[in-house]
């Protein structure tokens, strides 16, 4: 029985992974093909944005799990893989804290224009006495969830402290501390003054954050987005960013990872980090030992610990 | 009844001081030694971090009020106000929600190192497969916050949505939600991995974070500064972040603004703002007011409405 670990493991990962199931890493899904004796292969550690489909699983004709490091499985042909009989499992929860942690940075930092006042600082500028624009306050404005799962609740909970008003979408209407349900993106674009994105990935949400949506946020809105660069139509959000239809957006996804539209490198109103949401060693290290619980548990005959897919 | 404003104002505000108070604008203190009846000067606008003593207060005979421009009044000679008749006062509060969210914020992106992320991104790292070092996580740890006042409070109250463990010094035990009183600064330090600096600057607290409270955090720990420079003893900071006997400080006040000792910039492990605690439009324009408010009062013979000295 053989397990094969796909994708940039840590040290620390890539120990446990050799040493708990004699796994083989390799660095993507390239590498598959020329590798023999495929058809041992019961389990794949999976760590990639690549994508994952049916064709790929037949190549491994013996797979019983893929056990996903990260919580957003979009990469992962979900119905190929339930059609195949294969398990597929993610890391949910414990990167929770971490993305909202980071959302809400990104939204204070965005508003207060912390990164173009560091750089300001340290190019001399205030030695210099050069003038500094003002910034804008984030505390007590109206902000939308967009997508009120477990991430989206967490970057909630957080805001509240803010003294926000707090308007969301969810699928359905849910128990919370008087936050106001919407039905649409579009009406909670227009109620509120900052969008948080946190819906997952994957067809059933692709370009969400239309252009109709982003437009309803009004020249004073701002977007922040931790979830995944395919629910936003960047084109619509590049054009509203550039003639200054809305005030900025925070970007920690983007469309096509990492060769991100460089038009994002030449606007003023935008804060933009390289998908680091969960890049945090605690959380990291969470993330890879339930990746390898799950292993065992399939790989034992036991129910997954967090499994996407009913097989 | 002359009025006269000391210091950079808004066109907002320059014009509403004008309006109001026919007030005569200069830039600093310096201005005043070449003005012409000065005898007639009431009322002093004050918006600057250059000293005010008694012998400047001596040039202004008939000075009734000095309405500062901000919360921390640690440029002006309180007692040599006082002793003069001189009503100061300054403008709490309405900055309070500001310097909190820039606290928090700060305190995110020093743990997440989202400066460096951003400049890692935009200088084409990302694209280009380099790898970027994992971070560390800011939800959860134990946090302390040197001076429960006003706005410590409310950083306390932004930290306990983070999952936080709380613990403050204050002059004396105060009403909290189960935070944890420490009666010295040392003892506050050993207790927490992170530490906020939320006292009021002036003689009283110089020098109040010394080389033994920064080493009693740690090497896994923290210091933020939203406070005043003068608090902490730069020196020791310098050292122990060199040393890398403490993580690291994100700082937005300094001991010489805005001549900061260049040593900092050299540092991989600080992040560094030009003391915009209340730097939005919101803020300034309601610190402006109530600037204003304050003269207004004073010269009609009301009593002021946040003075600081009592006359």
């Amino acid at each position: 029985m053989r397990v094969l670990a796909i994708g940039t493991y840590s040290d620390l990962d890539a120990e446990a992974l050799r040493q708990d199931f004699g796994a083989e890493i390799l660095p993507g899904l390239d590498d598959l093909a020329g590798l023999s004796g495929r058809e041992a292969v019961a389990a794949l550690a999976y760590k990639s944005g690549a994508a994952l489909d049916g064709a790929v699983m037949d190549r491994l004709p013996g797979l019983k799990v893929i056990a996903n490091f990260g919580v957003g499985y979009d990469a992962i042909d979900i119905p190929a893989a339930t059609a195949r009989g294969i398990q597929v499992t993610n890391t949910p929860d414990v990167l929770n804290d971490d993305v909202a942690d980071l959302a809400v940075a990104m939204w204070i930092a965005l508003a207060r224009q912390m990164y173009p006042a560091e750089n300001w600082l340290r190019e001399g500028a205030w030695h210099q006495g050069r003038p500094l624009a003002l910034a804008r306050k984030a505390s007590g404005r109206r902000v939308g969830i967009l997508g009120l799962g477990r991430i989206g609740r967490e970057i909630a909970n957080r805001l509240a402290a803010f003294k926000c008003e707090i308007h969301y979408v969810s699928r359905q209407e849910k128990e919370t501390p008087g936050w106001t349900y919407h039905a649409d993106a579009t009406s909670l674009a227009a109620a509120v003054d900052d969008l948080f994105v946190a819906l997952v990935g994957g067809p059933d949400t692709e370009g969400a954050v239309s252009a109709e949506v982003i437009l309803a946020l009004g020249a004073d809105g701002t977007l922040i987005n931790i979830a995944r660069g395919s629910v936003v139509d960047e084109e619509a959000l590049l054009q509203a960013l550039g003639n200054r239809l809305i005030r900025g957006a925070a970007l920690d996804v983007f469309r096509d990872e990492p060769n991100i539209d460089r038009r994002f490198l030449a606007l003023d109103n935008v804060l933009l980090l390289p998908h680091i949401g969960s890049a945090t060693t605690e959380t990291r290290a969470e993330m890879g030992a339930l990746q390898r619980q799950n292993l065992r548990a399939v790989l034992d005959g036991q129910p997954a610990l967090t499994p996407v897919n009913r097989v």
